[in-house]
């Protein structure tokens, strides 16, 4: 099974974190006996931490908030004989990062990410893409291994791919692993969001998970992303207890991201694709720009476990979470 | 055995740096025949370099450098039944990073990392929070696996412990391994230094080692500090030949820092407290926030050896070494 | 066979790259038939986006560009008895990082990076340093175990060298692996130029390669350079379909940077000069400032391949590709 997290599965969500707060589970708050030795800042800090709690509060209370516009969608092919065809195209929208929050963005087929191609190692692939952007751009297919004549790189293989032209990729789909697709005109074009993630399955198939999660890591003109969205409009990823999920991370920002989960460990099984001999074991796993890891996760742990970039500054401020910040949820 | 090194160990560092500075060895210094080839920028270039080296050998022999406070030293818990309890208290102190040089910092019970907590597998472990902060905070059992309500973070597991509140945790110790605590309430509390080590021994016993070193690596408000002292003020490992060590580096920071030790090489035995199936070797090892490696070396070479960030802005400038220096002495 | 391209082999690989842009290959440009749906921003986009195109497509076809200078050069050593003996002389020079583009650097020998030096383990290496520079220095032989007082750190195991000053370093190269040689005085000079690669080869013989590469990645006053170079001054990697290739990676800056291989995978074989018991896959390296990985490529796939940092505002601009980019070209 593929989860995907859109607007029909928020309710359910909602209860999920409802329970989950209910704080339980032998915590006590007390009043300390040093009270009395905060007397010295109390005057001016009793309003100033409350303003940044109650801002604090209100940020993990939105969440998951709803905003328009999903990423990472499963992309449906036409099927032309035995080839699987892809149309992408290529233009400017606003995207809601957060509610109310609208960026400038690049998308294709109007999502960021774009949405998720997924075919079988030998399948033969036609990527059509059209440029209705104010700029000339181009497709490189990271990680797989195209003809050098479908590689994607302007002037190097291929003329650039003015506004209003089209241009076709055709290649066979290989080597199998999580790969992406993205734009190789200029710096600045996947920043804005002209990305999306390729999945070549192995035609010996894939380890067994309930839930086969894209994590597209982002940085730059559309903020701290996590799939294209800042917290609190994430998604959460809503497990079962002691169903294995599989997340497969891919940096497409400018900056590594350490990416941290809560409460379970990560088997990182993948590194750009390619199965690893000997897994090993993190909590948290550093991904740099272009880097892909391939991680599983087994729900073991009941309740909301924060997913997020250990670089704080990504994931919140003194106002409470932000950007690369959203959880794994489990229930019984 | 678990050195550590404070200032009554100073003048027995001061005496072995002394030795290894004898500058000995098959080393000759000579004028160069090319002299007259400098005589273009002789004029102004005397002054400014001998300032230059001044400022460097100052900065150099000043090392290790005597300064108030000691982080991260052991954290004797008080045993209720069979709990092991550890009260911390969070308040803004003035820490002196390096001679003179006294930063705001956050810290629990005074200490900048915080005390180290060390407890066994399976233990059961009590942590009492009391907030003397201006601002409300919370802890976070980084790498452990605690229930959900333990887990620390504001509004999603537990409401914010606000200034003059306590809060208690509660949990069995697991897994086993070099983890860490600190504040999970916005992104500036552990740049300030609300951080500490909690070691989770295994059952089985651990690796054995003539020293067991941690070594918080953090950046922001209070520098680019090692267990929260800058260079010169970092405390040195002082080995005998022959002697094993495991240093436990915990990234605290926002910026991911390679750290370099000259002469020997460092085996990488654990990932985020997990033991690594296959271990590898390393001189320069990559540490990103929030994760932690544990690592062996083996004191096979004599003298000091400098152990630093290879990011040289965190370690040096035209002045000296600073920052995120410390070294490796290894004595008869 | 070690290969190094120069100026001399500039006219075959110019050959090979015009072979390559013959765009083939099953592509079609067409006019998009949503070109009216572009009315609401043709009227200003046309000439901006013309114009990013020009500039992109003036530098793509100015690689690879002749400059001034190659860094890097094989460094043929004195025999005096059984002792290899390099002569480094440090001194500023003009380096032309691209077509007429000089900076103020600090070189070896009047190369950046400086000379190679390639030695077998065990061999007694003497290295004379005299420095012209207007500043004192030292040399560190990074990731090589010396004896303490050859280490190059100054005042902390020999005085620095100054202006007009020589110094000599001796001992017994090892261990084997891909290693550097770079100032340890202040945290500029590496980044103006003082650098170079130091391989001790194994006793026991490496592994066979067509072509064994040096590449060293740098940030600073120079720019964003491989092996002193920016593009398109880099210089491609030519090979023959089926040859293999061992490219040795070495971070010389102050960034970390992700290596990414278009079309081919790298087999990841040495961290640090140290084999992997266990090599793994990748086609995006992480190399982070100090480290060096050594990977080896099977040049499987015919066409210009690029071979850029991930970073992206390090490899490009809306005006075409810059900085670290290079390729690997693969003909008949």
């Amino acid at each position: 099974m593929r989860i995907r997290f859109g607007r029909t599965s928020g309710t359910a969500v909602a209860i999920a974190l409802a329970v989950a707060l209910g704080f339980g589970g032998g915590v006590w708050v007390t009043r300390s006996q040093s009270q009395t030795a905060l007397q010295p800042f109390a005057v001016q800090a009793a309003p100033i931490h409350e303003e940044m709690d109650a801002a604090h509060e209100a940020r993990a209370k939105a969440f998951p908030a709803k905003t328009q516009g999903i990423g990472a969608q499963p992309f449906q092919p036409k099927l032309i004989g035995r080839v699987k065809v892809f149309e992408i195209t290529a233009k400017a929208v606003q995207w809601e990062v957060e509610p109310g929050v609208l960026r400038e963005a690049f998308a294709y087929n109007g999502q960021v990410p774009g949405p998720t191609i997924r075919v079988t190692e030998g399948d033969r692939v036609r990527v059509i893409l059209k440029n209705e952007l104010p700029e000339s751009t181009s497709v490189h297919f990271h990680g797989l291994t195209t003809p050098n004549a479908m590689d994607g790189v302007p002037f190097i293989t291929q003329p650039s791919v003015k506004p209003g032209q089209a241009f076709t990729y055709e290649f066979v789909a290989k080597p199998a692993g999580t790969h992406m697709y993205h734009s190789h005109n200029g710096a600045s074009q996947i920043d804005k969001g002209l990305l999306g993630a390729f999945i070549v399955v192995p035609k010996a198939g894939e380890t067994k998970v309930a839930s086969d999660v894209v994590m597209v890591i982002n940085d730059g003109p559309l903020g701290y992303t996590l799939n294209g969205k800042s917290f609190p409009a994430t998604q959460p990823i809503v497990m079962k207890l002691g169903q294995r999920l599989r997340i497969r991370y891919m940096n497409e920002g400018q900056i590594i991201h350490p990416m941290h989960l809560h409460g379970m460990v990560q088997q990182v099984i993948a590194k750009d694709g390619r199965r690893l001999a000997q897994p090993y074991f993190v909590d948290t796993l550093n991904v740099a720009p272009g880097e892909r890891y391939d991680v599983l996760v087994t729900a073991s742990e009941l309740g909301v476990w924060a997913l997020h970039c250990h670089i704080l500054s990504h994931a919140g401020s003194a106002r409470g979470m932000h950007g690369m910040v959203t959880a794994v949820i489990v229930q019984k």
